[in-house]
């Protein structure tokens, strides 16, 4: 069992109406606030302007940075820095889902960094300083509200690379179900996937390391199969909202994690299907999971399926493992193409082998020495064929 | 569903060797450190000499209190606090179980109080400033490494009681499972009983506020009856260590709170119980659990016993749904009495009817307004009574 650091200090006010707080906590930080959004859905459901009266109220004096893409580009990344210096900008306020405090994070950092920041995704940029980030979340999916990584594009090379750096962590998250309550069908869709396969890519791991957090990650993913289809057909069910919300924050702040070694593997290969494709993160994610699952069932890596069929979907566990192991990502098919309607295959959403062989290469590079199955370039490109 | 703010910003280092990092996360508050402790164990364990160690190579200035009891009491406190006001003492660095923890907390507190410590407790005196506090935990059971809370007794007026305050969360804290080796097959007991108790009090509740955190009671229930045994029967299992360690942890750190309104009733009989006979908190938890439950299962609450039943101890969720709960008492008894061993009585333990009145009104005065049965006075001398 290995050693770990337990280090998740982000302040959460969790529920309705707690905006009252914005003011006095983006005050202990200072004057000047930069505020990040995406592309204006914000100001549709009213949240833009509630955020404005709440820093006009303390105060503060506001600039803003809008027009953040899903699959954040590091062109907004550079953008945001630029304010920051030129402004000498005190806090980050990013309002959105992970796409808007992902690049916000980013933005932190690199206000610090005389350059690219590329280089800083690159490796190529030390990150040992980071603006204070507050933020206030749309959609319940990433977690990045309570982590400190975060995910960046860049067009020009076709690259999304993902990184970690402790300095980025928020210091203040506000999450309110009833923001949410206008997320689509496909999108609250795509957050479960999401949120899902962030737990999957740990609890999948032969490492049985503090096994309380098995039995953790297994209620995770319980919550999810058990709201996520209420919040899709009534949107405005505060309860599944607040479910998926909390939940989404746990399945990836780094708790569930304890000190298992782990090497993610459907998340560096759906990085490059959405880094080329531009696709929704989450329906990249369903689509895979349950591919990467069949190419990694076998003999040595039976018990954890088993345990995920009787645990999870509450399988007959008197029945032999490969058969529950087996019925468990037929389950879990259900539950993501059936249930929660998502598209199947590569094929339906218009993807051909094209590039599978170019997205498997790298894919690898993202590291799978810890994996829970290390997979080669020509497996990983075999299971972007199963996904056709 | 209430809303509620997560603000648990302690950090801790889980594992094997990782008092290496001590003398740095001291330094980090200054250079003289009172360094509580209880009635020496840490010294037969060697834990001493490595605590003591890395002060001395961080440079610091050392000074100590030692003798804090089980139950301790505010006399360790005001002792305590005397230091640190004489000696201007930087940070606070307790090493122990929760009783050694807990006092360091109101020694925190008090040193900035100029008067007796107990009308802290008496909510006399305000508690906005406290000593920094770094622990290194010896015992898998009250959670005070990750809380605000802590419980002090006052054997001249009988009393103990126990309060939270935000500014005396631990900063750091180490949790390492092979200090715990040489916990006995008692307290190990009676530690898995306190932590399987705190559980209870906040599942035990009709309000189904996020439901995820049902998901993860249960999950730290289930891992307290599979690993206790096995810590109990091999001292010096690391896993079994580990997962009850930091189970304690969680069981009690405000997470799997959400916003339910609580209001605990086995820890405040608790109180009174061990305020008169010093007898451990975990014991007396053990014997008087099973009789609330008897005593608070109805045809309102069968519902949430069902759930207990089916969900932590595997039952028949076919069977009608009282049949269920009540079995579900039995199962816990099992655990409790039979598989840790622990008595099941009162009179066993040499306690009569004698201050059953006294202690039964003290109790109410707990609070049982949000209890998940309120329970009167009456009604608290019946459990008493049933524990007989």
């Amino acid at each position: 069992m290995n050693n770990f650091v337990y280090n998740i200090p982000t302040k959460v006010y969790f529920g309705e109406n707690q905006l009252e707080n914005l003011g006095a906590e983006l005050s202990k930080y200072g004057k000047k606030v930069l505020l990040t959004y995406g592309g204006g859905s914000i100001k549709k459901i009213g949240l833009y302007d509630k955020v404005v009266a709440e820093i006009s109220k303390a105060g503060l004096e506001l600039f803003e940075l809008s027009g953040i893409d899903p699959n954040p580009r590091v062109s907004s990344v550079n953008a945001g820095a630029d304010i920051c210096k030129k402004e000498d900008i005190d806090v980050l306020l990013a309002v959105g889902g992970g796409s808007v405090l992902d690049c916000t994070k980013y933005i932190g950092a690199a206000t610090y960094y005389d350059g690219d920041a590329w280089d800083i995704l690159l490796k190529k940029a030390p990150v040992e300083k980071c603006l204070p980030i507050i933020t206030v979340l749309t959609l319940a999916a990433t977690g990045s509200e309570m982590d400190a990584g975060g995910v960046i594009s860049n067009p020009e090379t076709k690259d999304k690379i993902g990184l970690i750096f402790p300095v980025m962590q928020p210091k203040v998250s506000f999450l309110d179900p009833t923001v949410t309550y206008t997320v689509n069908k496909f999108h609250t869709a795509c957050g479960a996937a999401d949120m899902i396969s962030h737990i999957i890519e740990v609890y999948f791991n032969m490492n049985q390391d503090l096994y309380m957090l098995d039995y953790v990650m297994e209620g995770l993913m319980k919550t999810i199969i058990k709201f996520a289809p209420i919040a899709m057909e009534k949107p405005d069910d505060y309860e599944a909202r607040a479910n998926l919300m909390w939940t989404s924050t746990w399945a990836i702040n780094g708790f569930v994690n304890g000190g298992k070694r782990q090497a993610w593997s459907c998340h560096p290969m759906e990085h490059e299907l959405s880094a080329i494709y531009d696709i929704t993160h989450g329906l990249g994610l369903a689509i895979l999971t349950p591919r990467w699952m069949e190419y990694t069932l076998n003999e040595n890596t039976v018990s954890k399926f088993y345990q995920f069929g009787v645990n999870v979907f509450g399988l007959d566990g008197t029945l032999p493992q490969m058969e529950v192991a087996k019925k468990s990502i037929e389950m879990l098919k259900d539950f993501l193409f059936g249930t929660l309607g998502l598209s199947s295959t590569l094929t339906e959403i218009g993807i051909d082998d094209t590039n599978f062989e170019i997205m498997a290469k790298k894919s690898v590079t993202g590291g799978t020495m810890y994996a829970f199955q290390p997979l080669a370039a020509s497996d990983i490109e075999e299971i972007f064929r199963m996904c056709l």
